[in-house]
């Protein structure tokens, strides 16, 4: 049955003239692909294409918000093997602002990063401002956090500033809100990013093809992809639905969204499973601010291409740090004379020439240097993660490796 | 007249069958020694030998106070060229404890450093503790900035504490003090200076022949070297009596402390040209907490080789830039759309890879990779000047260096 079904989403925009592009179901950006090189059961291991350069995946997106990974330097990003970073929408684009970053030259020569860059569409941190934000149909009215100014987010003002920014990819806006267990709530927000996914979709497809000029948009990555985002809560039926109408609208690639909001792991796994396999198999798939370094082998295994979150440098800035056998945090006193490395099988800078004591000396003190040594460690942690599942795919021992990995990261709690 | 005269703290101690460390003018560290290997006019290009390596002279010391250089790690400063760092033994010995670093190994493996260290006595934190410190002949009694909890700083414990965390370089306590024009009170502080300088000497002579061990005192290395501080205010002859009592204890080499505490940089450098040349011309010269550019420059013109100072440092993480044309502050407007960098002739990784507008934004915006960012550069600028000054005593060409460097760094008030 599987992307067989006429979507809903398909069936209720046939007909009308003006929106012929939605017949374009494959259209790709000419320096956007996605190879599939490897698979073992579920799990894909791939190559993403964009103007910016190739990622290997399974793939983890260190996040940048404001135009940089928090702490640590671009060269720092390199060095642990970062191939593609996350920018966030809401942030450049109430500072230092989308227009004064396409007059750069658009994102990647502002923050002088030449490799890919994803940009989100805002939503999601304009959902999360509680009390300043209405949402209408046409989009979302909200205060900025820094000034209080009023802003509005909408479909097309969402594609307009990442076509400025000129990110490698592109997001549409959705509606994300918390998995409170109410269907019918759901099932109208799942609704609305359809609605929504079809005007950001216009939206991107005119600004590519040059009409966004007349509106004075500068569009400064003509390769930039867009993905469309499914929604539709932990409900088995929306999620479907969502996921067939989505692609049936045709983006480059496909995002998982509204999961990791407070809905058990296992929950979000069970979403997962049944929702990535309603995605194109020969399109990269993208389950957005996802997660634990466990989260991340557990939606490799159901199929999914591309992570991002802000749990390794958030907590590395508050002295929380992954390793093999769990958490660490080293703030704990028991680590105040301890020589050993964070993890004695990490290779990363931190485990090589610090140790447990002295990163604890470093966060007590609250010298930077804490936040910048944690948050190398930490990603080294994920970025590692990654290429070990993505080896364990090329040789087919994914599962072997997940089981390991399983093993060794709930063993014990360690704080 | 230099070097000849029997200087009055030499005379001061004859006889006294308890003090015959005091004849061993010449006693050195065999791991410790200099060499000057080209002259022009009063500046000295040398080779300073320390247990951890080679560090080449004149040179600057970034300001590692709590065991890290704020804001960047130890593979950034290897990579501008730092050969020697300073550690504050104020901080150290209050956290996480310098008896803890001794059971570390010292603080070269605490840190993970393995190249020079340099500690301060400590003095200079806790006279600038107004209000909380009580200086009476036996030392300086202080409450912890921390805690509160009361403390005590003798020269014999400033040397117990270098002595555990075993830098290269331990220097003297001195009385350390505002220049306020009170000759009487700058003549006091000059003589309880000697006085604790002749204990510290002894005190560290001690603990080098083993006898520190009985007081538990952990000698995590045995090459340490430790320096004398010569004081007196802005009077000559203050200075000059201090230079020659402080040369007759006999330290492994000399220090210049009490300067850039508020007088006009001309004063400073007045005062530096008379006590210089007071100091043997085979020991490494160090001029306390100097200073701006030009003062280094100034400085080495009158035959100083060693500096430390917090104003790389600090002004980086306050958005002020040093730049060959004079200071550059990135918080204001002007810099908000300005695609340059910070300095065009800078090769330092901020200035290959960062415009003034991407720095400005980060700034802005709080982002931890600005004050990284802004403290790689500031450092790669002051210990590029050393390098350029270095060349220039090589070439003979220090005066011209020194004359268009003064030109091109105060020709405009930049900001």
């Amino acid at each position: 049955m599987r992307d067989a079904a006429v979507p809903a989403g398909r069936r209720s925009t046939r007909g009308r003239p003006d929106t012929s592009y939605l017949n374009i179901v494959n259209v790709t950006s000419t320096a956007f692909g996605f190879r599939v090189t490897a698979v073992d059961g579920a799990a894909r291991r791939g190559e993403l294409t964009t103007p910016h350069g190739v990622v290997q995946t399974p793939a983890f997106m260190p996040v940048g918000t404001q135009g940089a990974v928090k702490a640590i330097t671009h060269a720092d990003l390199e060095r642990i093997g970062a191939e593609l970073v996350l920018g966030n929408t809401y942030h450049l684009c109430l500072r230092p602002g989308d227009a004064l970053i396409a007059r750069r030259g658009g994102l990647h020569r502002f923050i002088g990063w030449p490799h890919p860059i994803l940009t989100d569409s805002g939503g999601y941190q304009v959902f999360s401002l509680a009390g300043r934000r209405t949402v209408s149909e046409e989009g979302v009215a909200f205060r900025s956090h820094l000034d209080g100014s009023p802003q509005q987010l909408t479909p097309e003002r969402a594609a307009d500033i990442q076509a400025r920014l000129g990110s490698d990819i592109a997001m549409v806006l959705d509606e994300c809100g918390a998995n409170t267990g109410d269907e019918a709530r759901a099932r109208d927000a799942m609704e609305r990013t359809l609605r929504w996914a079809r005007r950001g979709r216009r939206r991107f497809l005119a600004l590519r093809d040059g009409a966004g000029a007349a509106d004075g948009v500068a569009v400064t990555n003509p390769g930039q992809a867009q993905f469309g985002i499914v929604q539709g809560s932990v409900s088995r039926a929306l999620r479907e639905e969502s996921a067939a109408a989505t692609v049936a609208i045709g983006f480059e690639a496909y995002a998982i969204g509204g999961l990791s909001v407070g809905e058990p792991p296992d929950v979000m796994y069970e979403v997962v499973g049944y929702t990535a396999p309603r995605l194109p198999a020969d399109r990269v798939r993208y389950l957005m601010g996802v997660g634990t370094p466990l989260d991340l082998v557990e939606a490799v295994a159901r199929g999914v291409d591309l992570f991002d979150c802000v749990l390794p440098t958030r907590n590395a800035r508050n002295g929380q740090l992954f390793t093999r056998a769990g958490r660490l945090n080293i703030k704990n006193a028991r680590y105040a004379e301890d020589d050993r490395p964070v993890d004695e099988e990490c290779a990363c800078y931190t485990c090589r020439h610090a140790s447990r004591a002295y990163l604890r000396h470093l966060f007590l003190a609250g010298e930077i240097g804490a936040a910048s040594l944690n948050t190398l460690h930490n990603l080294h942690f994920y970025l590692d993660t990654m290429r070990r599942i993505r080896n364990a795919i090329v040789f087919k021992s994914f599962e072997t490796f997940r089981a390991a990995f399983r093993e060794a990261y709930t063993a014990r709690p360690r704080d």
